[in-house]
């Protein structure tokens, strides 16, 4: 006999976690502020609680999928007295400062707690192309990792509950990143209506693809702060910098990353390691802050 | 019998491409400024010309390889009569306008005029690694495809002599702002010294594969200027950005690129596109320059 779970908040993606459980056998008992949301669900087997803290009593685990955080910490505190000895598992999407203080009174509640973040459409969940980060405590995913797993392909990345939501970040701004960075590429070479675009597509999927496939030995790179000169010097690829923005400033084009680059790699440069290669920059690109204590 | 060759320079890479023909059976004269840098090429069967008119007159097709573009005018200038009914091609780096200017020059002259960008280190010259890109005188690179293939895989890109330096360094910046978009994103999710990136690492790389495999498809979508949805329309795409923007500067990290792509993506939806997908931005890219006649 599976779980039972309780899910809170029906929309595309609850509604699409509550059917994968539904259909791996377990009881779902699901709540939702609107309850007509879940006349489909209740007809696949659902129960339908009236409170939150029906959903929450009739689980064990408690799937929390809600608009925003403002949210989520409405629900739970009404429902506080039903959480003791319940693991929260909260796939809402937010700040990771929030998911921290979350995991905090969910401690204090007496419940154990899981953030996630859930990498895929509502209709993938279920299948190995839906990715799942998890962070926060590590017991509650091991007591619960089957059937977390039957959700999609499964990380928990830490203890800290704010991990998932900071990898999660972390990932939509590269997205948006390197998507920006291949349409400046294709403003440069002529961009909105130029028909010939096939062979340079073909240049620049290999060139993000270089990118990507030296992506694990990067990371090890500024795991360890060891920046060995890869296929060109900081003092080489300065002038390179250099020549790029004032050429893309020319063209009329957008050229604020090259030129931020370049003034990271001039600075790097200042303090000795000109010889390193540009991976080493990551130590320049945290901007400091002074702790509040501190002003 | 292979066609003779004139190289103008031997920088590592004039001396790459040399050895390469030299190799593939081509006679090939050689001119440098400081003629001690031909001794191996000599040793190799490179006749050593005393000046560079002498190494035009003995090719058939004249290799150009200097250290910029101020070099190329200042020796092809010297060589003007000797050029006329040769073929010319600069593989040397700089600026597309320059190269438009030498064409201009070699036309005037009688020549035929080939512009070239080399993506490989000398040692790779000759293998199918090594890319060349080629643009101007679609003549000329017919004429003497087969040898051009005997230094890489080859591309001619289109007539105007601009367009080969153009794709390098649209190419050249496409690394850079993936590099650091990535740089970015290991930064957020604790950077340097945190030695448990391998997981990130993965999502990373295939984050960027994603971009990749869509290269051609957003081509195509630029180059047809139509922007279907996508995974997302520009009215979801904004608050998602807004909020990494703030979640970033509020974690002291760089985050221009974000407010930028941003700040489009809302002109972009305030001019009627907000149904559209992303990639509709390149038209928001270019910042508009008055004509020098304008102003």
């Amino acid at each position: 006999m599976e779980i039972p779970i309780g899910v809170l908040g029906l929309g595309a993606m609850g509604t699409g976690l509550a059917r994968v459980l539904l259909g791996r056998a377990h009881p779902v008992t699901v709540w939702n502020r609107t309850p007509g949301k879940a006349r489909e669900l209740v007809a696949e087997g659902a129960i339908l609680a009236d409170t939150p803290a029906d959903a929450v009593a009739a689980g064990e685990l408690i799937v929390v999928s809600l608009t925003d955080y403002d949210a989520v910490e409405e629900v739970l505190g009404a429902v506080a007295d039903a959480v003791p000895g319940k693991v929260v598992v909260n796939l809402t999407t937010g700040a990771p400062d929030r998911a921290r203080r979350v995991a905090d009174w969910a401690r204090r509640a007496g419940a154990d707690y899981l953030d996630g973040v859930v990498h895929a459409g509502p209709d993938q969940l279920g299948g190995p192309e839906a990715t799942l980060f998890y962070s926060g405590s590590e017991p509650a995913f091991s007591a619960h990792r089957r059937t977390l797993e039957q959700l999609g392909t499964t990380h928990h990345l830490g203890p800290d509950a704010g991990l998932a939501g900071r990898y999660d970040l972390a990932l939509l701004g590269l997205w948006y990143e390197a998507e920006l960075a291949y349409l400046n590429a294709l403003a440069l070479v002529g961009g909105a209506g130029n028909p010939a675009l096939d062979a340079f597509a073909t240049f620049a999927g290999r060139q993000l693809g270089h990118v990507a496939r030296a992506a694990a030995e990067t990371a090890r790179q500024v795991g360890e702060r060891r920046y060995p000169r890869g296929p060109a010097t900081l003092a080489e690829h300065a002038p390179v910098l250099e020549q790029l923005s004032r050429l893309r400033s020319a063209a009329g084009l957008h050229h604020t990353q090259l030129v931020h680059l370049h003034e990271v790699v001039r600075r790097r440069i200042d303090r000795g390691h000109g010889a390193e290669g540009l991976t080493g920059v990551i130590e320049e690109l945290t901007v400091p802050i002074r702790p509040a204590s501190a002003r």
